[in-house]
């Protein structure tokens, strides 16, 4: 990969701050590692855009996107906007469109980053979330909305397929970790239908991974082990609700969601995949530079790895590392550091530069 | 009420030794106080019965239990059922048929019991979980099953009239709490239909409520605040797939779901209500006297308060609080009281007495 053509959308809120700092990495390391060259492409959508005109992703933008390499994504959300246009007529349209049927968030603590767990040692976990169906499909509706007579519905939609793949997806990253163990997470006693498909799923392709330990859990039991012992955890495979729940759970323990990146993958690469922070728009301290722009840059690690230029990922997660440990030693030294959000991303991106 | 007709239904796993220290202090309690009197009748069901005769709850059982008082339940589940059989024919059925529209589950942390959290100061809440609605109705279903074009879908259903009846109880019970607080979670984002109904239902029963404060939280970031801030909640009101989420993560906040106690109310009295700890049958500690009971005995105060006893109620609060300072001091002085499950009845039927 001699170019990459990056769409980026910085959003709202922090957005636009932390994407910055992303950027900013991402040039150091293509230039630290001699290229690829970068071109980038940024989208105004979001709810500036929205409040304007009233559109969330109009078809030429989803075209215009799709013939590029990668995303980088801020945050979306403002509360000017009805809850649920953005997320669905943005976020996740663009998720169910490129088909992100991988939703990829590794999770893990920093020695000296403060959690607020008693024992916080050795949590290093990946959760393989599904992307683009469950409860996240859009199906269902409304009848006799505003009356006393109003029922309302959403429909989980799973399928052999959606759940074949991103399994087998969660599997072979099991396999090439030290530990090869694989949790997946239902609620198969109440949920029978979509919890067997699951079950029956994990059991067929576990059958192919014999080097994989393989366990499963309830949801409400997964929310529990996350805080007595989240150092049992080594892939969590899951459907797209739970592991919207887990992720933000397992962001709040390792550290908070300022530190908790994600990638949307295609894996295959029929479309562009999606990095973005796990975080929210934060428009309570938007444009305070004081967001925490290090889950965005994790973001862009993770979007490396994702094109197969492992080097430069590393090169980041590295300088991550030593700037955690930086902090770690600033703060046991009794002066934590205090730094805006372009501090964190110029520190980053010297030690990037080395 | 100078007599109390109670089903018993000590269920699988460890939920007959606890059921009977539940007993044994529902027992201490009413001589302590001079009554009522307690008639039990004990039901085989569960993973025995159904092994034995393929049976979960038959009619003529429901109908039996409907004419008593109140129910005390201890757990369900066996590795040897197929995942799902006794937890809908047999729990969500009791849940369902007896119409127990609030799922009520009381969190708070007692000084001195470990907890994971470095900080657990000030952990008193509760949380209003809808019992008879959404995902938990048995609605969807599978085609193609077993094949590489299997669909399966679950359907949550919601309505007006079952939102807000619960929501209205929520009020109430925050109403009458110091704080005045009330934190309805959901995830209206994506769940547009269901968490559309929960929010106008939200702003309109609490138009009633003006003096009750009431604030939203996704379900995920709900998730971040029970470890990062848990103090902050008085009362939660949430649909029923996330209050059996939370409820978990609150359990092993607050010390460990050994101690966490529910009431399945059916607030009207038309069906009796059904008491239960929010654990599970865990089969591999059964018979082994370890179980700590203190989440069925605290389930008993909570028959005791929907039965009208607020004095009996209020006699084993305090005793559990009683016996949960032994434990601490216990544990302080560097001598942890080693008990067992029977040994912890005793000390709380004996904190009952006096
Ligand atoms: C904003 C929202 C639609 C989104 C989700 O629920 O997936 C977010 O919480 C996340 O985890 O990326
Ligand atoms: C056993 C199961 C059906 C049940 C539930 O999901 O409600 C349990 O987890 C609970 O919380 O009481």
């Amino acid at each position: 990969m001699t170019s990459i053509d990056l769409a980026v959308i910085p959003g709202d809120g922090i957005g636009p701050e932390v994407v910055a700092e992303g950027l900013k990495v991402l040039d150091a390391v293509c230039e630290a590692l001699g290229g690829p060259e970068i071109a980038t492409h940024t989208y105004d959508l979001g709810a500036r855009r929205y409040l304007a005109t009233g559109e969330t992703l109009t078809d030429a933008d989803l075209e215009d996107i799709k013939g590029r390499d990668a995303i980088l994504l801020g945050a979306i959300g403002d509360p000017r906007v009805p809850s649920g246009v953005l997320e669905r007529g943005l976020l996740l349209k663009l998720r169910f469109a490129l088909d992100h049927y991988v939703n990829l968030r590794p999770n893990r603590h920093y020695p000296g980053v403060p959690t607020p767990l008693a024992d916080s040692g050795g949590i290093d976990f990946l959760v393989v979330r599904e992307g683009t169906e469950g409860l996240y499909c859009g199906n269902g509706g409304v009848v006799r909305q505003g009356t006393p007579h109003e029922i309302a519905t959403e429909v989980s939609v799973n399928t052999a397929y959606g759940v074949e793949r991103v399994v087998r997806y969660a599997f072979a990253k099991a396999q090439a970790r030290p530990r090869k163990k694989l949790t997946y997470v239902h609620k198969h006693n109440v949920l029978v239908n979509a919890g067997g498909l699951w079950r029956r799923v994990v059991e067929e392709v576990g059958a192919e991974y014999p080097d994989v330990a393989v366990d499963y859990m309830h949801v409400d039991a997964a929310t529990i082990f996350l805080v007595t012992d989240p150092a049992r955890f080594d892939v969590i495979a899951t459907d797209n609700l739970f592991g919207d729940i887990l992720t933000d759970e397992a962001g709040a323990i390792t550290g908070g969601i300022g530190l908790a990146a994600s990638g949307n993958i295609n894996p295959e690469k029929a479309f562009p995949s999606m990095f973005e922070p796990i975080h929210g728009s934060a428009p309570d301290i938007a444009g305070k530079q004081i967001a925490d722009p290090t889950a965005t840059i994790a973001s862009v690690a993770l979007m490396f790895d994702h094109l197969g230029l492992a080097e430069h990922a590393r090169a980041i997660e590295d300088a991550i590392e030593s700037d955690m440990a930086a902090r770690a030693s600033a703060a046991e030294a009794g002066a934590p550091l205090k730094r805006s959000t372009s501090d964190v991303g110029n520190a980053v991106a010297a030690l990037v530069r080395g």
